[in-house]
């Protein structure tokens, strides 16, 4: 079985080792050779290993879309519209892709769906959630006898990592951001990790299966990271709880669906509270089998091409047998309702620079809180609210940063 | 599909509801109906539903094994004699099965493996480890790509229950044992559950599964938990550890494997300190994939079922495509070595009676190791030893128990 390789970075690199290092074991268990022939890359420089008489660097994508030796194609480029045209133009030539790429797959999820199921052929996008961890076919298993009607997960590894190290260390955010910056747990422009998107792609990714409608990316209320600082760590230890970055989607009564990507707090005690660093979680609930939790490696070389060469083996399966999986489709039309569904204690600190700010945010909690406790400590406030729905609570603390831009804030899970 | 069930109790009728309950789902999924005909049940009273015209009660398993409609057993009885019997006899009458025994499929893994492949059917076991957590299916997965090296769980509910109460209400654990067994949640006879047979088998399982080579219950080594008392969790609480009872093996070079099921303490931020009551939780480490953890409910009715009904749409799956799994081969004669390979610290508890006892125990204590805490209390002497290893310490504790039977202890995982 001849597969094309788009991509020669950390995660196609990976690929290529895990395949070459088990290809007897592979070819004993299939049957079949697994053969890596061509690997894109701009470099034509790089090179494949010297005792690989086969493999060979293309610059050209024609040279793997056109090459009808090629069965599967792996498509680990990242970013959007070059890759995307590739997968689609792939399955459309007859080929079966598996991809780790979440930005393509959370984007275009029904249309490249409904275009291998034209060609017949199969896309298989494992790594594109979790890593490692084997979310996606074990939430399609699950599906075959429960209805999923919750998902919450800890899902980028940067922004843990960030608020592990200042939980560790008591550090700030700009200075960890960056200390994640120079080994590579972040990347130079950040943005696709702690304003959300990534954890916002991949909660797409799985509320889409699991709730059997489309959601993207856009539908998903994302509140970024970047606002949190080592007092507010330090605050929400004094009380016994962890912040961490967290996606969370609901499926209520008439296919109501609420997302939300934000910072939250758990106990210190907990199961999420002790998912650190490079680590996921993904917790899904459903009606029979309860709630099922999936820890492991959420990025990472290895990790990431055990997932992708998964998925390349379970196609050659297919292949072999001649036996393809149903077609998923998308039927219900889901409606995306925002946050309110959400509703919990809130830990909120605002900033304070006169007594007009100071005032400003406690009427403003005022309205929306009875009860709660508050901390007044230097130039700051804390509050420790009672249960407030999310919206409600968003929207007050919009209020608050008309006046204070400075503050933080994270709904507490109990 | 013709489905004979062997077993009318709390996993049968949650197999049986479950069945019914999407009858309608999985014949439109499958294009095959998938129906109950014959339950078997020692008592002929035992009625199905009523809308239900098909299926029917039967004391005589002739009248299910004799069927030639019914393609696929469900064995759910229990025991070990009676259900060896009747799954062997089924898979040598061309029938598939589903089981969640455990006890059968841990001590006869190799004997029935090898009459499903002789009889071209398959033998399914996924609720036979976990209740609910796909454990089987995620573990053979992870196995395509990875060697599986370790594996560690809590993987008894009535065990996890009984120290969640323990350590929630600072209670004893004689009464405990009575609380949970009046509500259901330990059985009249609680031997294999409080001795470690049930997590022993479980462990078996999966080791021969993970390792390919058979390991059976009698090779793992087993300490009950009846020992512990509420003083102990107490300490363990005032060094910020919690008691879990956990199952652990591990393979190392030349194919040795060591294997233990104990009481050991966890920090009480860590995520198996937080796997509480009925749940369970099982961690592989793969040498690609790294650590993978799988968590949910361990038992009750309805996640067992859905395990159960899991499998068997696995195999209709199976038999309508006319494509069968490669037989599993254990290959490989393992090595089975103690527990050698595990090492700690230690926290001791040994009750005194007299002066004799108290310089016994300390003496004991001084030969394996040099550094430890001592605190002593009323009658009690406790210690917190530098890191032994467990069978160096488990021969000391049996020295201590040859002059004091009244103690407690438990290796430290950090």
């Amino acid at each position: 079985m001849n597969i094309g390789l788009l991509g020669f970075g950390t995660i196609g690199t990976g690929v290529y080792e895990l395949i070459n290092l088990n290809k007897g074991r592979f070819a004993k268990n299939l049957d079949e050779k697994v053969v890596i022939t061509k690997i894109l890359d701009k470099d034509p420089n790089k090179k494949v290993a010297e005792e690989d008489k086969v493999a060979r660097v293309v610059t050209n994508p024609d040279d793997i879309m056109d090459d009808p030796e090629i069965e599967i194609v792996i498509a680990l480029l990242g970013g959007m519209d070059f890759e995307y045209g590739l997968i689609k133009r792939a399955l459309q030539s007859g080929k079966h892709v598996v991809t780790a790429n979440k930005a393509v797959i959370s984007e275009y999820f029904e249309e490249l769906l409904t275009i291998a199921a034209e060609n017949n052929v199969i896309l298989r996008y494992e790594a594109s959630v979790g890593g490692g961890i084997p979310i996606i076919g074990s939430l399609k298993e699950e599906l075959k006898i429960n209805r999923v009607n919750e998902i919450k997960g800890i899902l980028n590894g940067t922004t843990n990592f960030i608020l592990s190290k200042m939980t560790e260390e008591g550090a700030d955010f700009a200075d960890t951001l960056k200390l994640a910056q120079s080994i590579g747990f972040a990347e130079a422009d950040p943005t696709a990790d702690i304003e959300g998107y990534d954890v916002s792609r991949k909660l797409a990714i799985l509320s889409s299966l699991a709730y059997g409608g489309i959601i993207k990316d856009e539908d998903v209320r994302k509140r970024g990271l970047s606002d949190v600082r080592a007092v507010d760590i330090e605050m929400a230890g004094d009380y016994g709880y962890i912040i961490k970055y967290l996606g969370h989607s609901v499926l209520k009564e008439g296919n109501q669906v609420y997302t939300t990507v934000e910072p939250v707090m758990f106990k210190e005690a907990s199961i999420m509270s002790n998912v650190n660093s490079e680590f996921n979680i993904i917790s899904i609930v459903g009606d029979i089998i309860g709630e099922l939790q999936f820890y492991g490696k959420g990025a990472g070389k290895d990790a990431t091409a055990n997932a992708v060469v998964g998925d390349a083996l379970y196609i050659i399966n297919c292949i072999k047998d001649n036996n393809f999986p149903k077609p998923l489709v998308f039927r219900k039309q889901l409606d995306k309702k925002g946050v309110g569904a959400f509703k919990g204690k809130y830990y909120l600190r605002v900033d304070i620079d006169s007594h007009e700010t100071f005032e400003h945010a406690l009427n403003a909690v005022d309205e929306v809180c009875a009860r709660k406790n508050i901390i007044v400590s230097d130039n700051r406030v804390f509050f420790m609210t009672e249960p407030v729905e999310a919206d409600v609570f968003d929207a007050m603390v919009a209020k608050i940063k008309e006046k204070q831009s400075e503050c933080f804030y994270a709904r507490i899970y109990e």
